[in-house]
Parts: structure tokens; C-alpha cells; sequence
């Protein structure tokens, strides 16, 4: 085999180095979950198709992996159909399965599956790879991991409150200062509402949406391309780019949004959420930003979005309540609230900004070095000792006159010192 | 959408119970391979066919779970392919990649990949799931996770020693009686030059392989089917079924093994791998198994299986030394040797010995149940101080009358007491 062997496009190895710092993001994400005691599930990493086809869209079914059946899967085709040669329609005859697009779906799919085995309100955390056929580029990776936390079967605003706190101590644990982004659908709906263009409110969220990306100018062309004239469109995008606090958003709120029932609705609920957070101190930035949509249709309450202060990247953690996901499984009435944080994202973060702790890194404690088969004899005892105590060891400079003198030679590696010690002393050295 | 949504035929979730379960078995194995200095890595779930396809024989490449190439996949197959129907031809053209089968060829990729960045001898962990298209059957999956631990870059039988002090602690910690069968690809092959079988070795290690499965009489049928007479086939038997201690094992194979060369380099590797045992006690019993073969090709030394004691059921852990792995891909003269944990199987037995620790499955160490608005707010900044503890609290028992009196009711869950306590009262208490 001449050629280097590879990995395939926009999939990558991890080396130890890599995993001890993206161990020590599951680690922190995981313990802070793990406090808010929420338990952890997994679900495999194939779905059938029918469980993941159009669930995201037209584009996300195009970028779903799709595993081909097993055996010899062209039996079941006929002629007419392989003669046509169109990709699209025979998909469903040589593939049934497609590997997990992301960890929402397929924890509706769960929830759904296990409902007689659970109870509710259900808080469930999952840490897992997830594949999209995206074409690859700097961030974007083919396989990568999301940190998904959800509680479901309660509408209580306590657990929109419950994630910021979440999202907060993760970020503090991280060292990594973020704004948190929070709007509500209900604001937004509200607010289409209120101007007389509920029927264009998914065209308005689409372009809303793009804001960061494209500028004011062109969200006001999208809408326009929608029908709805430029007035109204820039009075929208007045509305949608409100500055000032928390009080003065609400007031003008309150005053759009009077005649509006789902715009009264999302106001309570914005002000219940922050009657909370007065309870305590963030160290997190917490703002009500009205322009915050969020793409996916499912979302019918709060939304969040987390950017990090000091690093130019997307969000590194985002998510909101979905009233009705478990409907397409056929359970209906399970509003649920989560979010997800980016692995991914928050490593380029830290590695930018030079956070990994250096304590953490360390891969091994105690190096032994020997110089033959006499000195190796001597050293394993004392080894299993080491280990023995939850140290790292491996096989340190043994010699002749270590054997002769009973006494081991011990360099503190990051002060450079040397000590002659006893095994007794050596042993107990590492104790402290 | 009428029918309930499931998973994949051989694919599982797992339930928070269920993880916490394999969480213990996961972080035990992890926790011993780190203290013997092994670092970790991962590899993508998708490997390029090129890498996986020919590496576990015909029936593996059968087994391998393909992934249909994104977009119009159809596109450059030409008209006369697909007349063919031919699932098997038609493969390469329409799939690039194929999902992990074992964790063993993707390390051999992984080290030849990155060569130079690593340092030899390179100790690695790699902790995920495989894939394979098996037949699901009473615990085999079609997705199920290996723990393997390998050392290359050292032809050192240290590291043989080494790791049967990782299977020793692991199935200790485990509280799993285990026996540890140890065998020398040399001795085997040197048994059948004894005879004069040299050419026929492969043929004999299948069929002696399937020893435990088919017993004696089959086995000898299956020696003979290969042209070799019935006569030398029993005394073949005879030696690999060898009773006895080590010492007597090792007596017979001097006199049977004198003229092979392969079977002396066995005999001394064996009997200094036995003079590492002596130096420390194991829980574990070990046996030089003459009949042990494994059916991989790729082993040239140590071979090893393990079996729980108290539990019918197949090997837990199996591995063993390859000198050559990583040729397939370019890179000679790189000798290893690991093993691999089959945590599907370790999760059967300590379920049917019922071994798993209760103290470490409980999921919430806090409860809290609040009966309203104002009680809700009372019991936020208390539970923000015991999260800080570590504890894992969620939303107890708060009425009226405890925030009138300030005190809160603690009821210990095991032991059904109950306490009231002030705040300050409640956290030292956890503190304890």
C-alpha cells in the first residue's frame, strides 16, 4: 500500500493531547449536569430513516448519512426503477437506516419509545457524535459532538430558568465570559402579530434570523420579497433591534404588543424568567435580545443563544421550548425545554484563548526508567505500589547504585529538583 | 404516524439506569488503564472502505456496515453496471466509507497516520463503539462498545506482563472472578512443526479454536478433513489439551518442541512472561491454555482470553501480540499487544451475579419539593448552595410552615428519618 492511509473528509482522529482537553469540556459540562441532576441517556448511532427523514428540512435530508442494507440490496429493486436511474427514488429501496443527525429527534424518538418506563418531568442529559454530510470547512466538521440537555413534561418556566443557571456555571467552570442571548417565540409572534403579518411569521423568523450574517438592510429585502412593504419591514426590524435594558424593552413591549394574545403571553413569560433571575447572581451577561429567532420551526417559547465575549465565533451553546416535539412520535402534550452545548466550538474557544488548565493536561505522574532485566525485577513491587495509590505510573531511572543504597532517585520534573529516597519515603511523598 | 417509533434491529438506547450501570464498568477500565499510563485516543466511526475493507476476512468484509455516498450517488455508475445488478460490483462505486468493526485496524491506521507525532512505544486507550452486521442473537448486538488497551512500538514481554495486571485490577475492582488463559502463538506453531505441519497451521488453529464449542471429536474430524491422518491429528490433541501445572506443561513442551525453532522462542517467552508472575500475587488464577488459538491471523506471540469463573458465557476480555499490524498500511517493524474488554458481556455478568455497587447507581443525592410560587423562590438560593457542594440536588418539602419557622424538613431516603434543620444546619450537614 503506497498511499498514507487517511481519514475521510471532514472527520478527524483525536490524539491523547486532543482528548485530555476535550475530556476535560465532557467532564465539566457533564459534572454540572450531573448536579442539576439530570440523568444520562444514550441512543444509537443509527436511526431508521423514518424516524429522521423530514425532520430537518429538505437541505437536512440531503445531508443525512444514509447506510446502505445489508446483504445483497439490489434484490428488491426491480428493473424499471435501477433502469431510471434516479438516485432519490431508489434510496428507499436500498437503504432503511441513517446515522443520527442530531440528539433532539432521537431523544423525541426515546422519550416516545420509553414513556411507560419514565416519569415526568423527565431530565435527561446526552453526550454523543452526531454526522452531517455538510460540505467541511474551518469548524465545520462531518462528525462532532453535542452536549444536549432537556427536561421534558413540564411547562414550568423554572426550568428555563434552571438552564441559564446551567449554561452559567458551565461557563464560570470554563473560564470562558458569554453573553446569553434569551427571546421568546411567543415575543416574536407577537410582534408579527401586532402589525397585522401572522401569516408571513415563518418568513419573517427565516430572515430575522440571518441578521449577524447579512446586515439590517438585507433582512428588510427578504421581507420585502415576502410581499410585506418596506415600512412595515423597517418598523419590524425597529422593534427586532430595540436597545436599552430589560425595564425599557419591556415597556415598549408592553405597549406594542397590547392587543396581541401570544404577545402578552411571551411578555409574562420573559417577566417570570427574569422575576428569577433576580433571585441570584450570573456571571454571565443576560439579555433580552428581540432579534434572537432561531431556525427550527419546533420552537414555540423561550429561545437561547450563548456567544463568548472575547472570541469571534458562532454561538457555543443554543436551544429553547418545543411544545410539541414528541407529536410526531405520536405523543402529544409534552412541552419540553433544552439546549446543547458545542464541543466543538467551546475547544477552538479555550485553545484561542489559552484556557485549558495545565493541571489538567498531565498524562502521567511517576516515570520509572530501567536499565535491565535486574533493575526492571526491582522496580515492578514498587510500581504496583504507586498505581496502587491512584498515581499514574510508568516504568524511572532504576540503575546499579539505586539498587545497592535501597534509595530511589525522584526528579519533581517542573521545579527540576532531585531527592534521594526510601520506598517508604517515596511511597509516602506521593501520599501528600 | 400510528406505529410506535423504535430503533434498529440489534441497536439499543440505554436508560439512565442502565447507564449508570455501564458508567461503573466504563470508568473502572478507563481508571486502570490511566494509572498504567495509557493515554487515550479516538477515531472516527467512519473509516474509508480502502482502510477497513480485507482486514477481517471475507465474512467481516460482509458485515461491514457501508454508507451510501452523499448527493447523486447514482451519477457515475455507468448504465451497463447497473443493468448487472450486481450489489457486490456496484458497491465501490456507490460507497467510499464504512462504519468502525473493531478498534484494532482503525489504532493500525491511527499509528501509521501519525507516526510522527507520537512517541514509541506508544501505550494507547480507545474506548468506543463498533459496528457490525451480524445476526442479532441473546447478547450480540449490531452496535456494541470495546475498551482496548495497546502498547506498540516494543517487542518487551513487560508489556504482556503489564497487561495482565490491567485484567487483574479491572476484574478485581469489578469483584469478578476471572481466569486468565495465556497462550503462545510460537508454541502452536511450533507444536505443528514438531509434527511435520507446518504448511497445514492455519487449518489447525481454526479448527482448534472451535474446541470449547464443538468438543474433541469434531475438531480432530475437522484436522483430518485437511488431509492430515487421524493418528496425528489425536496426538496434536493431546499436546494443545495438556493437563497440569505450568511447570509439568513446560517439561512436556521442552522435550516435544526441541528441534522447532518457533517452538523454543515460545517455550522462552512463556517462561520469562511466568517469571514476571512470580513476582506479585494476582486474584485472578492464570493458565498456560495450549489449546487457546484465536482466530485472528494477525497474532505472532501471547495470545490471551478471559473468562468469568461463576458465569457461562464466552471470553470478557481477549487479545494478544502482533508483530506486524501496521504493515498493511506501510509501517514495518512495529511490534504490539493489547487486549480488549467487551463491556456488553462485563455488563451480563455483574448483572447476573447481581455485582453492580448500590451506592454508586443512585441518580439524586437532593430532592426538593416546593408547593408554590413563594416557596419556589425560598428554596432557589438554598439549592444553588448545595449544588456548590457537589451534591446533585433537584426542586423538597417546602411549605408555609417551613419558611415560617425557617427550618427545613430532611428525610434521610434509606433510613425513612426524618430531621428539621435550618439552612445552615442542612449544609453543614452535607458536608459531612
Amino acid at each position: 500500500m503506497a498511499e498514507k492511509p487517511s481519514v475521510p473528509k471532514g472527520t478527524r482522529d483525536f490524539t491523547p493531547e486532543e482528548m485530555l482537553r476535550r475530556n476535560y469540556i465532557f467532564n465539566t459540562i457533564r459534572g454540572v449536569f450531573e448536579r442539576y441532576a439530570y440523568v444520562p441517556i444514550e441512543t444509537p448511532a443509527m436511526e431508521k430513516l423514518s424516524t429522521l427523514l423530514g425532520k430537518y428540512g429538505d437541505e437536512g435530508d440531503k445531508l443525512l448519512f444514509k447506510i446502505l442494507n445489508s446483504g445483497d440490496y439490489l434484490n428488491k429493486v426491480d428493473d424499471n426503477e435501477l433502469a431510471d436511474k434516479n438516485s432519490n427514488a431508489l434510496l428507499s429501496k436500498i437503504s432503511e437506516k441513517g446515522l443520527r443527525y442530531d440528539l433532539t429527534v432521537p431523544f423525541a424518538r426515546f422519550v416516545v419509545q420509553h414513556q411507560n418506563e419514565l416519569s415526568f418531568p423527565f431530565k435527561r442529559y446526552q453526550i454523543q457524535p452526531v454526522w452531517r454530510a455538510d460540505r467541511p470547512q474551518k469548524g465545520r466538521y462531518r462528525e462532532f459532538y453535542q452536549c444536549d440537555v432537556d427536561v421534558i413534561g413540564s411547562d414550568a418556566l423554572i426550568n428555563e430558568f434552571e438552564l441559564v443557571q446551567i449554561i452559567d456555571e458551565v461557563f464560570t467552570l470554563l473560564n470562558i465570559p458569554v453573553i446569553v442571548k434569551i427571546n421568546n417565540r411567543k415575543l416574536l409572534l407577537g410582534i408579527a402579530e401586532s402589525m397585522g403579518l401572522q401569516e408571513q411569521f415563518m418568513n419573517i423568523t427565516v430572515a430575522i434570523d440571518k441578521l449577524d450574517k447579512i446586515g439590517e438592510e438585507k433582512v428588510i429585502d427578504e421581507i420585502c420579497s415576502h410581499g410585506i412593504d418596506k415600512d412595515k419591514a423597517k418598523q419590524l426590524l425597529e422593534v427586532f433591534t430595540l436597545n436599552g435594558d430589560f425595564a425599557l424593552k419591556l415597556e415598549v413591549l408592553k405597549k406594542q404588543l397590547s392587543n396581541s394574545e401570544s404577545g402578552l403571553k411571551g411578555i409574562a413569560e420573559v417577566e417570570k424568567l427574569w422575576s428569577y433571575f433576580a433571585t441570584m447572581k450570573f456571571n454571565a451577561e443576560i439579555e433580552l435580545d428581540l432579534s434572537l429567532a432561531r431556525g427550527l420551526n419546533y420552537y414555540t417559547g423561550a429561545i437561547f443563544e450563548v456567544k463568548a465575549r472575547d472570541v469571534q465565533i458562532g454561538s457555543i451553546c443554543g436551544g429553547g421550548r418545543y411544545d410539541d416535539l414528541t407529536g410526531i412520535f405520536g405523543l402529544k402534550e409534552m412541552s419540553g425545554v433544552g439546549v446543547s452545548f458545542g464541543a466543538d466550538r467551546i475547544y477552538d474557544v479555550l485553545l484561542q484563548s489559552n484556557l485549558f488548565p495545565e493541571a489538567e493536561m498531565k498524562q502521567s505522574d511517576v516515570l520509572f526508567v530501567n536499565f535491565g532485566e535486574k533493575e526492571e525485577a526491582y522496580c515492578l513491587p514498587i510500581l504496583a505500589k504507586l498505581r496502587h495509590l491512584g498515581l499514574r505510573a510508568e516504568v524511572i531511572m532504576v540503575g546499579e547504585e539505586e539498587m545497592n543504597t535501597g534509595k530511589l532517585k525522584l526528579k519533581n520534573m517542573q521545579i527540576g529538583e532531585e531527592k534521594f529516597l526510601s520506598v517508604d519515603e517515596l511511597l509516602s511523598e506521593f501520599r501528600k
